[in-house]
């Protein structure tokens, strides 16, 4: 089962993530992480990483700064996180045309992981989702309710789950709630056997995975 | 009168840059420039710029995530630029008190130029800016109606407005309808003059208020 995503927020050895490479369904790059690096320092820490990487940009701004952005970045990764609530017009809609172009994808922000988050405006976003069709979307592990509501509205799109771990979610959760990866970092990157640690979670995912499934048929 | 900001999009020699800044209120800098130049190229363009210097990077993240990404840049400038719809808790308090004790300023967006934008947040919004209390606000010249709604209910924050020129907001209309600064890019960094186009900007901004206050006063 290969169901993690490395959220990479510190740098790691490229032997090291090299390793890991085969193990984790993809790594989540954010701007800590570009800033204390530099465009030069991330091409190093990725050029043996053979696998999707993620841009989490978290981009809210009007369509020719996020184009200008991701044209910047889209030779080192894969994909983008965008959040939906700025809106399709003049912002989402442009940069997923220039995206598409470049075949690279786009995640939408759908909820968020953190209290402050208001999801009384899941109904918009899910209007923006929909006229954007990407190619997967953001839904917090720590909201079950609002990640089951992702799930049902979009039963086709590939989910991703932060909030595992510091957060509060634990390992397992957010899949048996619909979400088809978790997004995972400190508990890993800070491990002194980060593979070790990997195979251990993927463990736990199957085990809880097996659990949700038994209690569904029940 | 100095109502104008730059949004620094593209580079400028610090020569130049050194003498403009004392005709502007300050500059506004975003990730697309951070990409392009590298935190020390910006530091080199802004080493002579002796005036307020917004980062513009429509933050939009958890606590920890948008405290390390200012951390990077806390040392290069004195504001910045944060989405209000992330919400509070988690988010935007944490961050405006770390910004707080380093003597930051933050500006909330409390709308933005775009077509695609949603106005029918801005009652939440509304309640997240009165909670946080930034420095400042950013609301869109494109948008008249919003822009006086936000000077009406936060008449002493300061406001500063986008959506200028290229985007199809004349100049000064802002100012008329209530904000305290215009932001105004590539007509003047393209510009071969650009301490001209300058003073020629802030006549037509004097004229355009004078104008108005006329017709308010009849």
């Amino acid at each position: 089962m290969n169901k993690i995503i490395l959220a990479l927020d510190e740098p790691l050895d490229y032997k090291i993530l090299k390793d890991i490479s085969s193990q984790v369904a993809g790594i989540k790059i954010g701007w800590p992480l570009i800033l204390e690096q530099g465009l030069e320092g991330i091409k190093n820490i990725l050029k043996n990483f053979d696998n999707n990487i993620i841009f989490d940009l978290k981009l809210a701004d009007i369509d020719s700064t996020m184009i200008k952005i991701t044209t910047h970045l889209k030779n080192l990764g894969d994909s983008f996180i965008v959040h939906a609530f700025v809106g399709y017009n003049e912002s989402i809609r442009e940069l997923k045309e220039f995206l598409d172009k470049e075949n690279k994808k786009m995640y939408l922000v759908s909820s968020m992981s953190h209290k402050g988050w208001n999801d009384n405006f899941y109904p918009y976003i899910k209007e923006v989702i929909k006229m954007t069709n990407p190619y997967g979307l953001v839904a917090p592990a720590t909201r079950p309710k609002i990640l089951k509501t992702v799930k049902k509205d979009f039963p086709e799109k590939i989910i991703i789950s932060p909030g595992i771990g510091a957060q509060g979610a634990k390992i397992g959760d957010a899949l048996c709630n619909g979400a088809n990866y978790e997004i995972i970092g400190r508990s890993i990157y800070n491990s002194k056997d980060p593979i070790g640690t990997i195979l251990e979670f993927q463990k736990i995912q199957e085990e809880r995975l097996n659990e949700c499934k038994r209690a569904e048929t029940r």
